[in-house]
């Protein structure tokens, strides 16, 4: 179902990443980059938390605003308990909605930003996610430390924190229509391979979107999925044609953007909540602004990847929530 | 922040139940209670999905809806990545949003469909939460066949699913209002003591509660914690009374009557996201529909516990949802 949205605006949005993502190619578009993995913290987990900590603080200083200024905060990460939002909203005024959608929870707190924004109450909400290598590696796989080796269809979480405003207010970047997505589970059990898991339930939600909607692929100046990877790009984009009879035009993944995949270790691309929406509101946004695309259909993509039920050889369900955004006119 | 409701209704519920939960002195009024803690599956796991998945069977089966009918599903549970929800969830038809806040996701979910009711796309949400205390001990404390001993002040994770079905004809019970949680850490840690760790966030959504609404306390006709417990529940009394000056009146806490405290084997009492529901839709339900009781405040309590900072020696933060519960005229 795509739910479609007449005064819905991303006023502001803030970016902080690890070392990789600000050496990365996109490291310009970021408004703080850290040259550690510890950022002054004492475990990966309080690191994590620092994340979205830093990025509510360079939010709140771009706009002026402070926290009694926010109604309602969204927040979604990798950790479990979604620990790492819930120890960084301790302390913040507005309450605090908790979302899972691992690494489409991006786009599913901007939906549900819209949504609320349908409330009259409800003025000023703040969308947060976040993911660090270190913790993510530690609690789904192995701490870093073993120096397991992975196959080259893995992909490398990202490590950054990010919040965006979402308003009525007619400023910065129009959040068109969104389409929540369906749980599919695909029978992949491959952890080393989330693009192939993840790229159904992508080719799903773009599909249904189409649909919904009746446009074509070509209406968007850009698709961009969440972090497919190269391979799971591929995968999607062979998907769609078979399944569907889509060939996807103007397509990307931020996956893909994020790094420099020849030259810095990231296998097949970059991962984790925080990815989609870092190369979206650092890279495409900064785009958008100057016009060069004008309108974007952001997919960003979960495998919902529980290690527990992978040790007990069940396979990996998955989900991707879209949003569609527009330039101002 | 207290959102009011017009025309949202809580149209019917099912409520499937472990043996502790069906022998316990609610036992009659759930529609399902199995035997044993496997129900036919080979694992907790499964055995925590199949939770979901029942409650939704009976859900469809009442209201003679098929999954092609229903619009948005919103689920949450205590698994790590939201395993149990989202397993459920593979093979039905609509889209799901994927929440957590502990075991105050029932109410949060509540909140979000009545929210999502203000699209006019949108006309049924079925909203689901589920526990089972052997997969919750198993992955938050330690597997219960080593039979560790636990204090008193422990909660004992109850074993249920329940869905609900939330729509905008009027029929069954109205949600009148919900008042969404902050984020509050009272820098307690002790895992054996979630009722102390709760009874502040408990309090202050109360609070904000009457705060917002101009109500006093005996406006409604009960007041209901989720899962404090028996002490939690004598904790959240004194701090109301010390904190803001307001003494409970009719108030109860579905973590103590879930079970006989007295001949079960259940410490301070229920706790997990499926008590306070469990209770609600079984018990209070049919009482409201004696108008017995008229108005209700259903504060569904969470503790926002990650293992892991616990074991890094971290404060557990809480949160608590409230919603407002009305007898139709």
């Amino acid at each position: 179902m795509t739910l479609k949205y007449n005064n819905v605006y991303i006023n502001c949005t803030s970016t902080v990443t690890g070392p990789y993502e600000g050496n990365g190619p996109l490291g310009n578009y970021f408004d703080k980059s850290f040259s550690d993995l510890y950022f002054g913290e004492k475990n990966w987990e309080d690191a994590e938390s620092k994340l979205i900590k830093e990025a509510l603080e360079i939010l709140y200083e771009k706009t002026g605003a402070t926290k009694f200024d926010i109604d309602l905060f969204i927040s979604g990460d990798l950790s479990n308990q979604l620990a790492a939002s819930n120890y960084a909203y301790a302390g913040e005024e507005a309450p605090l909605i908790g979302i899972y959608a691992a690494c489409a929870s991006s786009t599913l707190g901007l939906a549900l930003a819209a949504n609320s924004l349908e409330r009259k109450e409800i003025e000023k909400v703040v969308c947060t996610v976040c993911s660090h290598n270190n913790a993510a590696e530690k609690q789904f796989r192995y701490p870093v430390e073993y120096g397991g080796p992975k196959p080259k269809t893995t992909t490398f979480t990202a490590t950054g924190g990010v919040a965006a405003l979402v308003s009525g207010k007619k400023e910065g970047i129009r959040l068109e229509s969104a389409t929540i997505g369906k749980v599919i589970n695909s029978n992949i059990s491959d952890v080393y391979h989330m693009g192939a898991v993840m790229a159904p339930a992508a080719a799903d939600t773009i599909y249904r979107h189409l649909q919904d909607t009746g446009r074509s692929v070509n209406y968007y100046d850009l698709i961009l999925t969440g972090d497919l990877g190269i391979y799971g790009k591929e995968i999607l984009k062979e998907y769609m044609e078979k399944e569907y009879g889509i060939t996807l035009q103007n397509y990307e993944d931020t996956g893909v953007m994020l790094f420099n995949l020849q030259k810095q270790p990231v296998y097949a691309g970059a991962s984790g909540p925080v990815c989609a929406p870092l190369v979206t509101y650092g890279y495409i946004f900064s785009e958008m602004k100057k016009k060069k695309l004008k309108r974007v259909l952001l997919v960003a993509t979960g495998a919902l990847m529980n290690p527990s039920r992978v040790n007990e050889k069940e396979s990996i369900p998955a989900i991707a929530h879209a949003v569609s955004l527009e330039v101002l006119a």
